[in-house]
């Protein structure tokens, strides 16, 4: 049982959904669950405010937080649903493992999560592309200045409206002097430290004249792993190459629905390692390529150039592109005009 | 100029000194500076209180947070002394570049760390062996939920005492599979993340009966890198060896001070690759071998049995160990018994 305390009024009315920078407005409600004593606590939706904290908290200091990021859509016919929370839980939970945290019920994470969208689908409205990006969240609260794993965990649950994401064709540089993860790391959790590590890199990146990196293994930095904070995806011919999952490579739920989609449209999928030599001789024979990042927020983001070891070479991205067949079943599914056979939409 | 705003009574009268557990207690004030706006707001030391923070604040998400952590000791005329600020100084500005995170002014820093120590210096009794645990760290404050580096954040810097830490010796576990950093990763800064991706494999090390893990490098898993969150030295006949610094190896104070020490007893310091299979070696030739880790906590940590590959060695820990002779000398200076030749001593 979810204990609620509703917000008087709604932050809706000074929102602007002609003109808005993602993820700076929350929505007027967060769910809040402390874990102490070996247990969870009741949770609770409260009006959305600041929180109070010990400076000695322990996520301050040692990097043990872990979030999870999804969507929920209103279709056409209105009904509002939340897209494959059940995989979103199982990912979170498997993070929460590896960053020794403690695992949470999946009636805590998914029904959480359907109480918060149904007070906030009213931020949903019927005439415009606007979807609700759920975020939950947990962070180690013990106050101790100690290297200690915590014995006290905050979980929450904020929202954030999010426009239609139309992705500008991205210029990657593949990366092989910075490292994102190495196998028998955390890079498969959702874990802060993966991304904060992941800035400079791209820093540099931009002023080289691209926008993010394509991360390459620590080992030999011959084979791609991930590309900035997305999965990366490959098409040649009617094949969908992507790099098989490691201990380095986050398990991307978009990239799951992905491979799914490509496999019901008769694509053969080869997940598997992905030599950057493989792609140089694809680019050399003259083929035609698509290369694109796999994620949440963009679904697909197409990459119109690519740097391999210096060599710049420039994938296929026109209007025709396979990748854009693949977003418009995914979203189409999301919206309700395409069956959802595999049941990955989620009524509230 | 700091603004300061005294505590109206010090917690130190709760406070037992001859039993608490380390990092539970601060001290009676903490120092607070904001980033905005591109630049450094006016720093404060206030009464000691928790903080305000906004759930959507990056650091909570994003892993950018940096930390140093250095001491403050009562020498035996007593006069207050802080420990390498300076080095600390360098090193956080280190971390914070790799992070993406503004610098701090050396002003900001170690005045900020005097003027602290100055107030909780009472904190450190005349008769007992306790000193004062410095904590400066930065978190990113924007309130914000798009993967971005932060535009805000907060510095602060807390105090708590910490007594004379009696290392037990420790058995250690050379790890081959999980990797703490990776060449070309953030394991030289002293990031949030590298702590949080080091607990599982240390967990799973404690379960085999071993207090913490050696770190091997990411690449071949052939060559030692740090023990848990301590750098490792090694001293055969009158040679001090210790891993060479690189992006995965931490830049400890006292590792530097120790390699400073023992070149001053005329011993031989090697800083270089060290191979798993050259410490099998030299323990199957019969030799005296001493391993130990090197923190700001314990000073040294005198390892007692090592797992390499699945053999346990035994390392000499007896009291006539060099290791002691080393840690004795460096506790010397710091209580102002022995010459302090290169200033390492700050006094407030």
């Amino acid at each position: 049982m979810i204990n609620i305390q509703k917000s008087k009024r709604s932050m809706k009315s000074n929102f602007n959904y002609d003109d808005f920078v993602f993820g700076v407005q929350p929505t007027d409600h967060i769910l809040l669950c402390n874990y102490k004593d070996g247990s969870w606590q009741s949770p609770s939706i409260m009006p959305y405010a600041d929180i109070k904290m010990s400076p000695m908290s322990l996520c301050l200091h040692y990097g043990q937080t872990v979030f999870e990021g999804m969507k929920a859509f209103r279709q056409d016919n209105g009904q509002v649903i939340i897209f494959r929370p059940d995989k979103h839980f199982r990912r979170f939970n498997a993070s929460l493992e590896r960053m020794c945290m403690p695992a949470v019920e999946q009636d805590l994470f998914i029904e959480g999560i359907k109480e918060l969208v149904r007070l906030e689908e009213h931020w949903l409205p019927e005439e415009q592309e606007i979807n609700l990006y759920i975020r939950p969240f947990m962070i180690a609260t013990e106050p101790r200045l100690g290297v200690k794993v915590s014995d006290e965990y905050l979980f929450c649950i904020v929202c954030t409206p999010m426009g239609l994401y139309y992705s500008e064709p991205v210029r990657l540089k593949v990366e092989t002097e910075f490292v994102r993860a190495a196998e028998g790391g955390v890079g498969y959790a959702k874990c802060g430290g993966n991304y904060g590590a992941a800035f400079y890199p791209a820093q540099q990146a931009k002023i080289q004249g691209y926008d993010q990196v394509i991360w390459t293994d620590a080992k030999t930095h011959e084979y791609i792993e991930e590309a900035g904070t997305m999965n990366i995806a490959i098409v040649i011919d009617d094949r969908l190459i992507t790099p098989k999952l490691s201990t380095s490579i986050l398990d991307g739920v978009t990239r799951s629905s992905i491979i799914q989609i490509a496999k019901d449209l008769g694509m053969i999928v080869e997940e598997r390692k992905v030599q950057l030599q493989e792609l140089i001789d694809e680019f050399q024979s003259g083929k035609k390529i698509e290369i694109f990042g796999v994620g949440t927020a963009a679904v697909i983001s197409p990459v119109k150039c690519i740097n391999i070891l210096g060599t710049e070479y420039y994938p296929y991205t026109a209007n025709d592109a396979t990748m854009f067949k693949l977003k418009k079943q995914l979203n189409d599914i999301r919206k309700g005009r395409s069956s959802d056979k595999y049941n990955w939409n989620w009524f509230i």
